[in-house]
């Protein structure tokens, strides 16, 4: 199992508070030492920061925490290795290329069965069950809309939360999903969120002494909706996901909830 | 115009020698300071530096240069804005994922026809040329090949020869294409290359004094093949590319050169 990390905002801000809470967790203090990846958004491209080692000893985690790079949107994961060896083809997140956009994906769980579904356009680098569901979800997202992104958003909506269904029939499918706009978070078994917005607070990392007074780092207007396996402040009121439920963050808030 | 580099072994070589003598063009030699890339390897995945600002004064460049990767396949790119504003979307190396592998292009010049052509399945994320010419490059390679990457390799190299000599007509087509097996490299003006092999020499960078002696960081089998705008060693004997030409390099030797 690993675990997953999401920001979306509406205004540019550092992930960096989250991502040690992530990072501790790879390797040092959690067993998810077998890789770790950032996806940082600006516009409808991403950049990853990628690695097949725990992110508790790394320079490359260490020097992202002391460069922090703004964005709207970011995706984490850490990787505790369940199917497929640790390579850089098999660390997530995972990036493609759709309709003139870069969708970018991570994955919390096994699913075992998702070999069966056909592909088509979108094939996995690397040999991860997770890689491999994406594919299927991008597939499936571009048959369902062959004019190109959806300019009813509730229809991608129900398009993802139906893929994400499906697919987590056959295994544990937490995701999160990006796409520059929005994101996707589908809870399985195991994921909860946080909205930080005005009157901003102090908060306290989980696993570690560390806190931020969120008040000095943000404005009157800012909006930070937080997603993760588990939260990662243990001052602040995580909401917890029911299983088959998958939140849609926008903007800094939440946008659209779906049940399955 | 912007300056290309590449990497292509037999045994995974760290390109910080080479990538330094490149950073010094982003920004500080050369006029190249709208943005660098540098694409790595690992298998049939690539992972990424990117950043839309000037590499000499970049923190993440150094970064790069003292955590060197190893790899056996590298693309890395220096850029002077011709066509598109300055972003990430716009930053080159450009990686897109075609039969499970990273496919990475970098390119010098502008064609500025290249919209004409009809996009399919790869569209770009930024408005430059150079990534619309690269969808254009792979919508036509998929089209070609309904098989998926081909067995017989001349016939992709081929091919891409074919795509790089049509778009080569409507503007000024140098680029560097990597498949995670091979690096194609094609010279509509200026290019260089050189196959590093035993035995080894010193050789010191043309823009600094800096030498490095590959005889105390290689082993006799080792061999190395760098392409470059411009030689970027003043004491080594560079092989300078005809216009039309493209070279095809596989486990650091010359495997193919194609003119058109």
């Amino acid at each position: 199992m690993c675990e997953l990390l999401g920001m979306e905002c509406n205004v540019p801000t550092d992930i960096v508070f989250s991502f040690s809470g992530l990072a501790l967790r790879g390797g040092v203090r959690g067993p998810h030492a077998d890789g770790w990846g950032l996806a940082l958004y600006e516009g409808r491209a991403v950049r990853t920061f990628l690695e097949p080692a725990a992110a508790a000893n790394s320079k490359l985690a260490a020097y992202v925490r002391s460069h922090p790079i703004k964005t709207l949107l970011a995706i984490a994961h850490v990787r505790k290795r369940t199917r497929g060896p640790i390579s850089l083809a098999n660390t997530h997140p995972f990036v493609r290329e759709l309709w003139g956009r870069h969708f970018t994906f991570a994955h919390n769980g096994t699913v075992r069965g998702v070999k069966r579904h056909k592909l088509t356009r979108f094939h996995p680098i690397g040999t991860t069950d997770s890689e491999y569901a994406f594919c299927v979800i991008l597939n499936r997202l571009e048959r369902a809309f062959p004019g190109g992104y959806p300019q009813d958003r509730a229809k991608l909506h129900r398009a993802v939360a139906r893929i994400g269904k499906e697919l987590g029939e056959s295994g544990t499918f937490n995701f999160l999903l990006g796409d520059g706009e929005q994101m996707f978070a589908r809870c399985a078994t195991k994921l909860s969120y946080i909205v930080r917005k005005a009157p901003f607070e102090k908060a306290t990392l989980a696993d570690e002494d560390l806190t931020v007074d969120f008040a000095e780092v943000t404005t009157p207007r800012d909006r930070v909706a937080i997603v993760a396996t588990a939260p990662l402040t243990r001052d602040e009121r995580w909401t917890i996901g029911r299983p088959g439920e998958m939140w849609v963050f926008r903007r800094g808030q939440l946008a659209a909830t779906l049940r399955s």
